[in-house]
């Protein structure tokens, strides 16, 4: 067999060999008229790719391909499809259906459908499997697929397609912009997008870190000034100062929320983009109280906000730092040691899928 | 000694004596321009009065006098006072100065001023005490005292002063009106109010409750229906179905927390102002995700909010349930004993103050 019955990707097996890649068939959904199949150029690495494959998110039986930050071409388009055609260099993130029907989809909020189906480890209604991108085809309805501009060299939109629209949303959706001051917390692959974005809508920008090594990098990106957190009573001088904290540390759980959330303005946010395995810390009723803070999460962004979000990454220049990986069994057992070792500055690409699958 | 040097309160020496009150001499903060002395008609019995004497909200040393549900009439009056004139009836709730100052103040957020003073178990910056309403008189700055409308009886306007307030602010903040739909958590001293100010301010209203004998108070409160949550799946069928949940319960430690998040709308806030000795039980960041919830809470409501919600309650009709109780060394017991025990429906007013201290 091969495309478009089967593609082939790299999998592992489960959590116990979480960091062994093997390349294996993989059996796509039935190919239907708003479906569109990409050959994949690149894909990034992703913090979920770790918390997935490592069963830190729960345990999964394999062969599982993860991935959800791919760029590539479109190869086949069905009948219905209006938005992209063969040929186009388009992006697949971290989510590849929705029932486009439900209050949620209705309301422009189809990444939070109850029916949404993830990008990989995820089954369809009619019980087919999502398979993800570290593979050398993927195949998602046309209202997940985005043309990339052509400004974004493709290893540099990757990331932009789950790290980009999951700190942009939520700063949209928040109204950060001028005369608004944001914290992002956590400076990694999530929160050196996030300063970049919040710094390009227009807010005062501020990185909250335990690590003062990154401060060059903050303030590069976009901070106006950095925050170390590992500093007794860090917080007291930033009481009622933030609008809105981005918080992109997957390290919540040994957090002193109250402190953070006192740093809010009254009713801002604490938003948590960052999942950690783990719970998060104790939290009273009362941590709320004296500012009326609110914490709360979200997941991925809408499909309008996916467009605009790649639209002021080009205009702008907003760009991840990415090293590349040549995708391989080598390729992707380091980039998920090194995501988990934190040992990444500060997102990696895997490339080189014509190399490793052969152009078709 | 006595009035205006010394007022008299009925108070408890700490929390192992919890339910033990003595009138006793209370010193109150000189009087100053802005200031209002009220002779007490009458004082509710609110949830933090049993919280604090308990010393369930922190250890404190007394004598302490509680009570921040105060009707009675102004008797002094300083000179740059406008907006009250000697003889008026009036109210002051639950706070009783802040420095009018601070970027909070001056965003019509005084009820989060990080230098507030709370109407009892609290200092002014001069050091002087605030003691609370079981007592003959109270002095608090005019911002915080507030004309009864006449259509109020003083026993009704009462609870009004905290438990209406600390529930209609959260609702017309979070925008509750015609097409909201609103869950009120807890049908007791909070949720009996905020169940009519939500009917009032025009949402579709349901009780949450796991005491299903009170699904009749709750429909005649204004709910449009009551969710019994000790039923197992409770949460399904109400997937996505509230704006907004105002929670009243001081049970929350208990509570499943995600249970109740996953009934929220995208982005709708889960709002505590039962406020539990304990901690909130075991979140994780994902519980936030399928959803986007806001986990909050808050602190009273503004001048302006107070204005209007006395104005609300007085036009619609809306009248927490009330049972009165003479204040007394025995009355008081009575008071703090059987809110602890939650034999009440649904406040308490201490009443017969005349009597108790004479008519001056």
């Amino acid at each position: 067999m091969g495309y478009p019955d089967t593609f082939e990707g790299f999998c592992v097996d489960g959590p116990k060999t979480w960091n062994k890649f093997q390349k294996k068939e993989l059996k796509p959904k039935p190919f239907e008229d708003n479906d569109i199949d990409v050959q994949i150029e690149c894909c990034g690495v992703c913090g979920s790719d770790v918390h997935t494959v490592t069963g830190g998110w729960g345990d999964f039986e394999g062969p599982l391909c993860v991935g959800h930050e791919v760029v590539g071409k479109a190869v086949n388009v069905g009948k219905q499809v209006k938005s992209i055609k063969k040929g186009d260099r388009v992006g697949v993130g971290a989510q590849v259906w929705a029932c486009l029907k439900c209050d949620q989809c209705k309301e422009r909020n189809e990444n939070y459908c109850p029916h949404m189906v993830d990008t990989y480890n995820a089954n369809y209604p009619d019980g087919s499997q999502a398979h993800g991108g570290w593979a050398n085809y993927i195949r998602a309805h046309e209202y997940f697929v985005f043309k990339i501009p052509e400004a974004l060299p493709s290893e540099i939109a990757a990331p932009l397609l789950c790290a980009g629209i999951t700190t942009y949303s939520p700063l949209v959706r928040a109204g950060v912009g001028p005369g608004k001051t944001v914290g992002v917390c956590g400076i990694g692959g999530l929160g050196h997008l996030a300063l970049q974005f919040s710094k390009a809508l227009g807010a005062d920008t501020y990185a909250l870190t335990h690590s003062a090594h990154k401060t060059a990098d903050a303030k590069k990106l976009g901070a106006k000034d950095v925050i170390d957190t590992t500093k007794e009573k860090w917080a007291e001088p930033y009481a009622f100062k933030f609008d809105f904290i981005l918080n992109c540390s997957d390290m919540t759980s040994i957090f002193d929320l109250k402190t953070y959330m006192s740093t809010l303005k009254v009713g801002g946010q604490f938003h948590m983009v960052g999942l950690p395995d783990k719970p998060l810390p104790e939290v009273k009723a009362f941590d709320f109280v004296s500012n009326a803070a609110k914490l709360t999460g979200s997941h991925l962004g809408n499909h309008q906000e996916m467009e605009a979000m790649l639209q002021l990454a080009a205009e702008k220049g907003i760009k991840p730092m990415v090293e590349t990986i040549q995708i391989s069994e080598k390729g992707c057992k380091e980039a998920v040691e090194r995501v988990k070792d934190n040992d990444v500055h500060y997102r990696f690409t895997l490339t080189g899928f014509d190399k490793a699958f052969g152009a078709n």
